[in-house]
């Protein structure tokens, strides 16, 4: 089975780690959100492309929730002694991605090249493919004026109300070699359990990759990142009600109109009507371990094979 | 007594460090090299100007001799990992500072800014400043071709003979604010122990500089790298003998025609003829300790008080 996979950070990279439980890795090609990529010291920082990497590649802190595992901060402290803005932070072993990232970039290697060999690198089997290599980036309007991701996501914990989204970049950025061939060879297109605006929107805004999928012959497939109507982390629940006018399925469904076929959501979600063209699937979404992540893939799978 | 000193890296620092215990620091204007100033990465590396800091700043590592004390080498070992070039050696912390000056130049705080806030941070009294805020770097003549100066010094191990030293930026470079008000202001100009042509070298090719040391009216003491015809440590003594023709304290002085009153050299090395107007001061330069730094301080301090 190919799967094509559009993925934000933590919730996504689950749901690729459950999915390579169920099928042969190397038919999996993930397709990962960079609208929330960032220059941190003149660093490329790309984090739901690590968060893919060290999720998939065992090199994720599972207790801490992001970054690397075994992290020391020795640099981030001196950086604070030193009077720098360390809001975003880096660890000594993260900062070592970043170097040869930043060193790779300068000499011209693009973003999808460095991304596949640092895979390797970890014994990484899935293909892991940034949706562009061109700069695209994530500005949130708020109350508060206009906020780029981060600032608002992290330096703001996300509190500032969201009123709209943009994709700086966007209208020129062109799909990462790779990206639109995996769709058009997919036997499925999965759209993982990722915040639909800032996770999954930046993908989308890729008028390549939103006319691949929306030009599809194959079943499309999206999980809903809410439970019972509440974000397993992140403000995603907000962002619907905000931006979609409410937090059930159909709102989730609503954000991917013309784009999949079936939508995965939790049992603890009413039962609605969907869209017309988008089957419901009721099941367990919380993905604690390997078996309920296996599961939520599963899932996918199966409505998928019933759509085909 | 107000001094203004010009320095390399470790030869210098020690110096430096010698003076303090003999003078006021806050009378003291450390004017350091910069043409070692490299991109590692994206981050702006100045190692004189770092080395400074550290030694002064009681965080260099004394027994490897480079880097920061109590470091550690997780971020290098990582980037090793993905493939990064790792032959220019960054420790954790060290990287830590380097964030820091990247943010900050990023911000537009020029780099004597950035020098001054850094040392306030150490607790450093004495004043440090690179000789410019712009762009200035040594290039090396070889008979395998030019080489950056941290090519042919780190990554060659300085093995290709010098043909010949060129400072790119030189011409356009203007002294940062405080040199040459610095010299302006001294009681005595005293030139470190440091390699005549890449180290010291790089701070006269600033045409002001040159100039503020050239109309001098205290006097201008060098002190020779060499003990013996030997460098302590570096190529000092090979430049020597290709760039000045040999290595007795003549040679040295004839790298500075013009600008020094008094040559520092040590016993070890014969007693030759200077050129006219240089006297010729002979005593023990080894730097060991406190007592034998303070030693050269002293004996630089006395020149210029027998020619004042």
């Amino acid at each position: 089975v190919r799967v094509a996979v559009l993925s934000g950070g933590v919730g996504g990279a689950r749901f690729v780690q459950g999915l390579l439980d169920a099928v042969e890795p190397s038919g999996v090609t993930v397709i990962a959100n960079v609208g929330d990529d960032l220059e941190v010291y003149g660093l490329h920082v790309s984090p739901d492309v690590d968060t893919l990497l060290y999720t998939v590649g065992g090199e994720a802190d599972l207790e801490r929730g992001w970054g690397r595992r075994g992290e020391t901060w020795r640099a981030r402290d001196a950086a604070t002694q030193l009077g720098a803005e360390t809001w975003f932070q880096l660890g000594d072993r993260d900062l070592g991605l970043h170097l040869a990232r930043r060193e790779a970039l300068d000499r011209g290697e693009p973003l999808s090249a460095i991304t596949a060999r640092f895979a390797r690198t970890f014994g990484i089997e899935v293909r892991i493919l940034p949706a562009t290599d061109d700069r695209l980036r994530t500005w949130v309007a708020t109350g508060e004026g206009e906020l780029s991701f981060q600032e608002w996501f992290v330096l703001r914990r996300h509190e500032p109300e969201v009123q709209g989204v943009r994709f700086d970049g966007a209208d020129t950025a062109q799909a990462a070699p790779g990206v639109v061939e995996a769709i058009a060879a997919a036997d499925l297109i999965a759209i993982g359990p990722s915040n639909p605006f800032v996770s999954i929107g930046p993908i989308l805004a890729v008028e390549e990759i939103r006319e691949a999928i929306r030009s599809r012959r194959v079943p499309s497939v999206a999980v809903s990142p809410l439970i019972g109507g509440k974000a397993v982390k992140g403000p995603a629940d907000r962002m619907l009600k905000n931006l979609a006018g409410g937090t059930g399925p159909e709102h989730v469904a609503s954000c991917y109109q013309g784009l999949i076929d079936a939508l995965v959501y939790d049992e603890a979600d009413r039962d609605v009507s969907l869209p017309d063209g988008v089957r419901p699937i009721a099941t367990s979404t919380l993905m604690t371990d390997a078996a309920s992540r296996r599961r939520v893939a599963e899932a996918s799978l199966e409505a998928a094979a019933a759509l085909r």
